[in-house]
C-alpha cells in the first residue's frame, strides 16, 4: 500500500516512446527534408529563484541522460508507430523512418556546470538530437522532484500524492462540468493531456492518464501527447509541431540580409502540408510573434483550409479575438477554425477561454504542468530549444518576449526582422 | 501505484492479534475467574438509516466469520502476548492463559436476518465468546465500505483514499500544534490510536498507524490499542478494561432484589486490582452511569490510589468538571489523575477538552473511527454488548440513554437499581 511514496533512484525513461508524439510527426520531417543539419538544442531553466544544481545531483543527471543513451526502439514501438491511423487512412509513418528509428541511439550530450547552475546542450545531427528535446525535460524535472520529496517523511510524500488525487479530481469534475459552471449553449471542454515535459513523475502522469482515461468520455479527452501513455491506455497520440521547425528553418535558410527568413517560415508551411496534407494542420504562430505569421506567413489558401493553430504564450483571449478578425478578414468562417491553447493553462483559464470563444471558433486545450505536476510544490519552468543550426545562432521571440530564447544578437535580428516592438529582456538570456 | 484502491474479497481478519488489547487483559481475568459463564454478545447497528443488510452479503459476511474460526494464535503471537511487560515488571500474562490461547478456536456464531436486517449473536462460554468483539465489528465494518467502494470508479476509489490522506495530515499537523491552537501552558495533545473496530479497512488503519507512528512522537503518540498494529510498529499496546466487564457481573451476582447489584461493580474493580495491582486501574465507569460510578461503587481508596477513569459517553467537558469536583471532595489532587477520554472524539474535541482540562488533570485521547474511517464517507455506528450472562438479560445503560444497550426490562431494572432519570428511549432496543 505504501510504495507508492518510495522515491526511487531508478531509471526515468525507460522507453523511447515516452515522448512527445510530435517528435515522431516533426522527426519523420527531419529525417526525409534536412536529416543532417548540424544543430544545437540548448537546456534553459526560466524558474525564478532555482537553481537546478543546488537540487540535482551532477552525477545522478548523468547516469539518467546516460541510460537513455543505452535504450532502442524495440519492435513493439515500431508497430505502435507503424500502426498509427488516427491522422488519415494512410500510414502516417514510412517504412525508411521506422528504419531509421530502429537503429537510432540517441547522441551525445554535454553537461556541465555553468555559472553556478546545471549546463546542458544537445550536438548532432538534426534527425538524431530532435528526440532529446522532452526527455531530457522528463528527467531534469523527475529529479528535481525527487529531491525535494527526499528531504521530506514518507508520510509527507504520502500526503502530497492525496493532495495531488484531491486537486486532479476536482479538475475532472469541472471538465465534466459537474459544477454546472459551464451553461449548455457554452458547450463541453474538449482537451488533451500534454504533461510530459514538465510531468512531476511518470509514475505520477501515468496515474494521472489513467484516472483521465477512466473518468473522461473520448469526446472530450482527446488523448495524450505522450507516445507511450497513449499505447498504454489506448488513447489517440496527439501532436503536430513545435517552434524547433520554424526555428531550425531559419538558421537552414538563413540569409545575411535576412530577405529568406519570411521564405523560411513558409517554408515549414509548406513543407509540412506537402509530408501530412491537412491531416496535422495546426499552425504554431508565436515562434516570431504570432500578428507577424498571420499577417505576413499564413497563405489565403491556408487560412482556408488549415485546421486552425495554437496558442502557446502571450494572452490567449487576445489571441483568440485577433485569430476570429484575421479569419473573418480573409473570408473564412472562424467558427469552423480551430484553436489549441496550450500555454500554462489551468482548469479556470480553460473554462474561461471556453466560455469565451464557445460557438465563435473551436477551442481545445493542451493542458500541461497543471494535469501532471500539481501536487503542492512550485512547478519548474525548463525548456530545451534549438540555439544553432546550420551553424547560425538562431532565436524564438513568442508573443510574450519573456519566453524568448536564443543569444541576444539572434533575438535582435528576429525582432528587426519581423519588426517586434517589446524590447528585449536580459533576464530571458539562456 | 494503483494497487491501493482496489477493493478486494479477501479475508479481513488474518490474526487473532487483531484485536483490541483489552481483549487480553480482560480476556486473562475472564478466564481466571468466570470462564464458563454462558454469555450471549449481541450485535446492534445504532446507525441511523442505514441497512446492513442491503449492503453486506449475507454468505460473504458468513464466510469472512467462519474464516476467523480457522485462526489460532500462532507462537509469535503468543511471545509477544508474553513479552509484554509494558504495565509493571513481571510478566502481564500467565502462563495457563497462554496455553488457554493456544489451544482457542473461536466458538459459534448465529448469523441471520431478522426484521430486515443482519442479526447477529454469539454464545458459549465467556472466555471463548469475548474475542468476537472486535472481530466481528471490524469483518462489518469493512464490508459495509467495500461495498460503497465497490459502486465507484477505480479513480473515485484513489480519491477518498486521497481526502482520507489529507484529513489525516491535517489532524497530524494539529496533534503537533503546527497551528499554534494550543498555547504553551496548555500542555501537548497525548493520544492512542482505538479505531480497530470501526475502522474503514484493515489495509487503511495500516496506513494510518504507520503515519501516527513516523509523525507523532511516542510521548504524545501513546501507543495502539490494536494488538497487531501495535506488534508491527513497535508501539505500546494500549487497553484495559470495557463494559462486558461490569455488565457480565450483573448478571453473574444477578439478584430479584437487585441489593447484589452494587456488589457485583464493586467486585469488578476489585477482581481487576487483584489481578494487575494498579497498572491498568482506569475505570471506566459509565455502564450504569457515572455519577452512580463515582458516589456509590468507587471507594476512598481508589480515588486515592487509581489512575483515572475513562469518559466513554456522555458530555466530556461535564464529565471532566464533575471529576474534578468529586476528587476534590475525596481529598485527592485531581491534577495527579488522568481521564482517558474516548467518546467519539475529533482532532476539534480533542483540542477544545485539552484546552479545558490542561492542568487542571491530566487528559489523554483514545482516538477511534475519526482515526480510522475519515475518508468521505459517513460512519458506522456499529456495537457488539454482552446481553446475556449467566441466565440473566444484562444492560448497559452508559452517560447518554441514546447509547442504552439490551432488553426493555433489563435497561429498566437498571435504571431503578442506579437512580437513572432520563427515560428509556424505544430506538435503543436492540
Amino acid at each position: 500500500m505504501r510504495n507508492i511514496s518510495r522515491v526511487a533512484d531508478e531509471p526515468i525513461i525507460t522507453s523511447l516512446l515516452d515522448v512527445d508524439f510530435y517528435k515522431f510527426t516533426m522527426g519523420q520531417l527531419i529525417f526525409l527534408l534536412h536529416p543532417n543539419v548540424p544543430v544545437r538544442f540548448t537546456f534553459k531553466n526560466r524558474t525564478k529563484g532555482v537553481n537546478l544544481f543546488e537540487h540535482v545531483d551532477l552525477g545522478e543527471l548523468r547516469e539518467q541522460l546516460e541510460h537513455v543513451r543505452t535504450l532502442s526502439f524495440n519492435n513493439s514501438d515500431l508497430h505502435y508507430l507503424r500502426g498509427t491511423n488516427e491522422y488519415g487512412e494512410q500510414r502516417m509513418f514510412r517504412e525508411e523512418y521506422l528504419q531509421f528509428l530502429s537503429k537510432l541511439k540517441l547522441p551525445e550530450f554535454d553537461l556541465r556546470v555553468e555559472g553556478g547552475d546545471l549546463a546542458l546542450d544537445f550536438y548532432g545531427p538534426w534527425a538524431e538530437v530532435t528526440y532529446w528535446e522532452t526527455i531530457s525535460l522528463s528527467i531534469k524535472n523527475e529529479l528535481y522532484y525527487r529531491s525535494l520529496m527526499n528531504k521530506l517523511s514518507s508520510f509527507q510524500r504520502t500526503v502530497h500524492y492525496a493532495e495531488g488525487r484531491i486537486r486532479l479530481f476536482s479538475k475532472i469534475q469541472k471538465i465534466l462540468n459537474r459544477d454546472n459552471s459551464l451553461k449548455p449553449w457554452e458547450g463541453r471542454i474538449v482537451c488533451s493531456e500534454f504533461g510530459t515535459r514538465r510531468r512531476f513523475a511518470k509514475a505520477w502522469q501515468d496515474e494521472v492518464i489513467e484516472a483521465l482515461a477512466e473518468e473522461i468520455p473520448r469526446d472530450q479527452l482527446r488523448g495524450t501527447s505522450n507516445a507511450y501513455f497513449a499505447q498504454k491506455y489506448g488513447l489517440l497520440p496527439m501532436g503536430s509541431n513545435a517552434h524547433e521547425l520554424p526555428m531550425a528553418y531559419s538558421g537552414i535558410y538563413y540569409d545575411a540580409d535576412g530577405e529568406d527568413y519570411l521564405y523560411s517560415q513558409k517554408k515549414v508551411l509548406e513543407d509540412w502540408e506537402n509530408l501530412y496534407g491537412l491531416e496535422l494542420s495546426i499552425a504554431l504562430s508565436d515562434t516570431f510573434g504570432s500578428d507577424y505569421f498571420f499577417d505576413r506567413v499564413f497563405t489565403q489558401s491556408q487560412y482556408e483550409t488549415w485546421k486552425g493553430s495554437r496558442q502557446d504564450s502571450g494572452d490567449p483571449i487576445q489571441y483568440g479575438e485577433k485569430r476570429i478578425e484575421n479569419y473573418i478578414d480573409h473570408g473564412v468562417d472562424p467558427t469552423k477554425k480551430m484553436i489549441l491553447f496550450s500555454d500554462g493553462l489551468d482548469i479556470d483559464k480553460i473554462i474561461q477561454i471556453q466560455r469565451r470563444f464557445a460557438n465563435r471558433l473551436v477551442p481545445t486545450f493542451g493542458w500541461g504542468t497543471d494535469l501532471t505536476n500539481d501536487l503542492g510544490f512550485d512547478p519548474l519552468s525548463l525548456v530545451v530549444k534549438v540555439t544553432k543550426a546550420a551553424g547560425h545562432d538562431v532565436a524564438k521571440l513568442s508573443d510574450n518576449i519573456e519566453k524568448a530564447m536564443g543569444e541576444p544578437e539572434a533575438i535582435e535580428r528576429m525582432k528587426k526582422l519581423v519588426g517586434y516592438k517589446v524590447a528585449y529582456s536580459e533576464a530571458c538570456r539562456y
